[in-house]
């Protein structure tokens, strides 16, 4: 679909785009869109309320989203493969990776109860206003697992050979253990973020994020190719650490400072959820004793404002925690990371227009305003 | 592992029993316990609490049932593979479904919070002891997508030619998607019982239960033998829809009547939650309008007793149910379908042994105390 214009021309710029106005991310699109297209038919004739199941679906999987996995499974290909190989034979697993970031994203909303995600009601809220809350949850849940096992069904559509398949999966099945147990982690910090230390919030950070956003998709594209090479593989593996901790730190600083406008996430929702985030476990070591009496007041939970709103209360402790010095903090670290993962694939034996889209993706998905 | 003992021995009268006192069960149940020491050790490693997380998954999985799915992808396989055929290559397959049925459980076990299952806690009541109800439900959704995922990492090991283990995907694929579907069906059906009909309630059996117990396990486990014959895959088709259909009518009687002591699940549990189930559906119909005042008098929901017992009220709906002839009718109905799915057999061009296992098991699995 997208072979005569993403099939090696190097990328004008911005990472993401190729030639002659068809960027990658059109053409993951266009296959996500074909594949749930058939899906929802298929539902349709067994019975009308499953095709609303899968139209539904359909909206939350297109809703946009930065389609920062299949970017990075792309690069990571493109770097092993070369500029000249043709990207279609790609595009399913590429695209599969979307469906099952739409099932880690459901589903996650689900136990964290929010209320918006780009800038949109969530799954379970769109549901819950159709028959309640406990309906929404059910069908949010249910959602989520028809995008995993959509992911699968597309994953396996790549007329690849059986040998790189396997490989894929492997790289694949990883990934999604590693995203679950860090989501796992990610809960079970919010349970008892008095305990919380900046280690295991970066224990979270590598394996809910760095491993699920960046390693992980890098690692997948390069079995893609067909041609796992123990340097690359480990060069991905680097990078991918460092630039996806900067993501979650990155994260981490929208999570309090984001503007809802162009996050799409309810202002300071990590304090609402009271998420021990690197961040937040910086300000407190940081922190005056002072300065730890106000952050330490309302421990999770407590500080949901009644409107589901900021409130003021969010307010001040976005303040208090900036005036530890944490947020410059990170800031420093998310630069740190950055610049070693650009050193690090000066070295890296790739191919030069990946060295240069993964070089220009470090900044873009660590600087980002969302 | 089974090797010597399944690979083909006339079965003792009891279809899941092997010869020499190694059983189809025990073989599955070593594979899984395999399969999960070694994600245990995995999830240790990266921390402690993923190890826990691990071993309560572990725990679910292992904690009995009747681990139908396999049984029946099992007999599947041997009515096409025929009595000579090593089982070893094909038993990552078939506890794989069970792991992918653990999945399937826990996550309707959320959506229902039900409090037990198999006699014991549920995972969302396992997690919500330690750390509350939301941590509970959270957790729960996440045992059940690693059951999913580690499902697919199970079914990957199974050491069968490339075009065979494309088409298990297939069926695999197929009876996941029918799962969620019918799950789907199902509670939306809570949602809104006074509209559901017989009918309707025969869709969400034929979705929910007889394609992911019996169709779908069954013609997984022949496209295990590598020789997908048209006349066997339609036999198990129907096979399969008269049996499963058979098996949620036993589902819907127990759900009433059922011994919780035999269940494991707590008394009147559809009444409860005001599941629109083919009996509840029939006695609706067959009932006087006095029968029917009573039986319309509590909708979805307003029959939770506060102590969370049946109560005295679940009791006298029982009653009601039984007055209205619904729970002999349904009797019928699944001798009706055992019987048509035996005389079937006698034709369907599949080896003896297992063709007498299918006949034994359609009565064993609509005629159960649980």
């Amino acid at each position: 679909m997208a072979n005569d214009t993403l099939q090696g021309k190097r990328p004008a710029g911005i990472p993401r785009q190729g030639t002659r106005g068809t960027t990658l991310l059109d053409a993951v699109e266009g296959t996500l869109a074909d594949f749930l297209t058939a899906q929802i038919a298929a539902l349709d004739a067994v019975d009308p309320a499953l095709g609303g199941l899968a139209r539904t679906t359909r909206d939350l999987v297109l809703a946009g989203g930065k389609r920062l996995r299949p970017t990075f499974a792309y690069w990571g290909w493109r770097g092993a493969a070369g500029p000249g190989e043709p990207i279609d034979p790609v595009l399913p697993a590429l695209a599969a990776l979307e469906l099952m970031h739409t099932f880690a994203l459901v589903h996650d909303d689900v136990m964290d109860d929010s209320a918006t995600r780009r800038g949109r009601p969530t799954a379970h809220r769109i549901f819950a206003a159709q028959h309640g809350p406990r309906f929404g949850s059910a069908a949010a849940i249910l959602v989520g697992d028809l995008c995993l096992v959509w992911a699968d069904q597309l994953l396996a559509r790549s007329p690849l050979p059986t040998a790189t398949l396997f490989a894929v999966r492997t790289a694949y099945d990883r990934m999604r253990v590693e995203a679950v147990a860090g989501q796992y982690l990610d809960v079970l910090g919010e349970t008892r973020p008095a305990e919380w230390t900046v280690d295991r919030a970066l224990l979270v950070a590598r394996n809910k994020t760095a491993s699920y956003t960046v390693q992980r998709p890098l690692q997948f594209g390069l079995a893609l190719a067909g041609s796992p090479a123990a340097e690359v593989n480990d060069a991905y593996d680097r990078y991918g650490l460092l630039v996806g901790e900067a993501f979650q730190l990155r994260d981490d600083l929208l999570g309090v400072y984001g503007d809802p406008a162009v996050t799409g996430k309810p202002a300071g929702d990590d304090l609402r959820t009271g998420k021990p985030t690197t961040l937040m476990m910086l300000a407190r070591k940081l922190a005056t004793p002072a300065q730890l009496a106000e952050l330490a007041h309302d421990p999770a939970g407590a500080v949901t404002p009644a409107d589901g709103s900021g409130g003021p209360h969010l307010a001040r402790l976005a303040q208090v925690i900036a005036e530890t010095g944490a947020p410059a903090r990170v800031e420093t670290m998310i630069r740190e990371r950055v610049g070693e993962a650009v050193s690090l694939l000066a070295e890296a034996p790739v191919h030069d227009d990946a060295r240069a889209a993964l070089v220009e993706l470090a900044s873009q998905a660590t600087e980002r305003p969302a």
